[in-house]
């Protein structure tokens, strides 16, 4: 089934009120937020790529939802492949760093023998803690959409690291850093926040449809960083579709005081779908938003 | 890496306080009891059991985790692989009809693309809520060893499975109960509990070791059922070692009235190890005690 259809079905099971209707990446249970994300071999992640990286994704990735929910991490969960001995230990080396570095201790989980051969999946489920949870479908028309950072990088580093190219790109493609302490920040100051990780259009497009209004975004506005502008691949629009940026994305009021690093890139209408525009120009959409979960082969 | 190698290389990781040193299948966090347990396809279940059962499983062999700790069921983190419609859909059946026979909504989770022909791995998080929460390694010399229900079933049922078979003991193989009510009413009795998940000996001897203590266990009084007895396999030392039982297995006072349907089956004494007695002999212990998570191939 597309990832779509199998939420859809989802939804009619018996949901937690803190699971909001599945609509956000994130659920609560009072002031804790809790969020799941797998990482699979060859999916998320390159069987080249060194082991201690694919933990540190592993967590990023998840605390990245943390983060556009303006929570702190509280410690996770790990569902763990045991592999041969020095995968094992490499992946342990990098979990130790990434678990210093965010301040975020493991809480438990559990480990599992795969059939050999079996591509690797990695399993987290992190909690943290949050006094106001801004959600996915809170925009307001007139809004105005942000983003922090800058967008493409991991992206770039994707393309490089497919061809063992290394660098900042790359750094960020394999070592995303979720934007915690922004998410804090901005969460009592915004209407909606979510973390750009399948991509900027479709993600955007997402917030607008879960907030039911209309979406228009400024291509020209999209702040790309140098090394992304040095890289021959550039383009603003591959920037803005390839996904793993790990950034938030956010509805506020157009004079919102900024208390971070982030631009403002477009606004909200009523309503619905997503325009998007360049040298005053509106864009035909790309066939492609973003990364979208289907199954292999379904329609 | 063998799993005993992977949790002492965690335990030197930065450890959350319920994580009470990853010597429990769960964390707790307040009142909250976290676990997390996976399932893989050739695994934990056959490539042909009914997608639905497997839903069932995945469900239950985390509830029985919570059962351990004596705790209610909260809410559910799935983390699925998206593959073909008919299975999802018979999935999400399933699913839907053990989450209604547990009372436990669905708080999120995530989905997955794998590559075509990955033997699925299913990840779920359970959490529950406690007021009462007994550790594994609480048990005290001169304690007498308890454990709910019969043994041996499910490894009588997949037997059976991998031939076809059908009945009670592929019932209990294919759609295990947590004896999450058992548990409730033993959790402020017992002075250590968790269930039998791996095989009866081996989760006996990690009882015992947790407790720092020696533990033996009179196979004549391991408890039957008229089904397992009726099979042409049976073999007490097999229904003692096949594992997936997911009944509670607990140390108390040798006079503890029981308040569920459980059976003394050995005592706790200064020391360490595990003695198997039968007939009043003393047997040699089997080989294999339980089901031990080892990386294929691994020393």
């Amino acid at each position: 089934m597309k990832e779509a259809d199998f939420l859809s079905a989802l939804r009619a099971l018996p949901l937690h009120v803190g699971a909001r209707g599945l609509a956000d990446d994130t659920a609560t249970l009072g002031e804790l937020v809790l969020t799941k994300d797998l990482i699979a071999e060859g999916v998320h992640f390159l069987s080249a790529d060194p082991p201690g990286d694919v933990a540190w994704k592993l967590v990023a990735v998840n605390l990245s939802d943390l983060a556009a929910k303006g929570a702190t991490p509280e410690g996770l969960l790990l569902g763990y492949p045991l592999g041969d001995d020095a995968w094992d230990r490499a992946f342990l080396t990098g979990l130790d760093a990434v678990l210093r570095h965010f301040d975020c201790p493991l809480l438990g989980g559990d480990t599992i023998t795969l059939p050999p051969g079996t591509p690797r999946m990695l399993s987290l489920t992190a909690l943290g803690r949050s006094g106001a949870v801004p959600v996915r479908g809170g925009a307001r028309a007139g809004d105005a959409l942000y983003v922090t950072g800058t967008i493409g990088d991991a992206g770039a580093g994707l393309v490089l690291a497919q061809t063992g190219g290394q660098g900042p790109l790359v750094d960020r493609y394999r070592r995303p850093t979720p934007r915690l302490a922004e998410g804090r920040a901005l969460a009592p100051l915004v209407h909606a926040m979510m973390d750009v990780s399948d991509g900027l259009l479709i993600d955007a497009q997402r917030m607008a449809a879960a907030s039911g209004l209309a979406v228009t975004i400024d291509l020209d506005l999209v702040s790309l960083s140098v090394a992304y502008r040095a890289w021959p691949g550039a383009d603003p629009l591959h920037a803005a579709t390839a996904g793993d940026d790990y950034e938030l994305l956010f509805a506020g009021p157009a004079d919102l005081p900024l208390p971070v690093d982030a631009t403002r890139i477009g606004r909200f209408a009523e309503g619905r779908g997503l325009t998007l525009t360049q040298d005053g120009q509106t864009l035909p959409l790309p066939d492609r938003l973003g990364f979208e979960h289907a199954a292999p082969g379904a329609p």
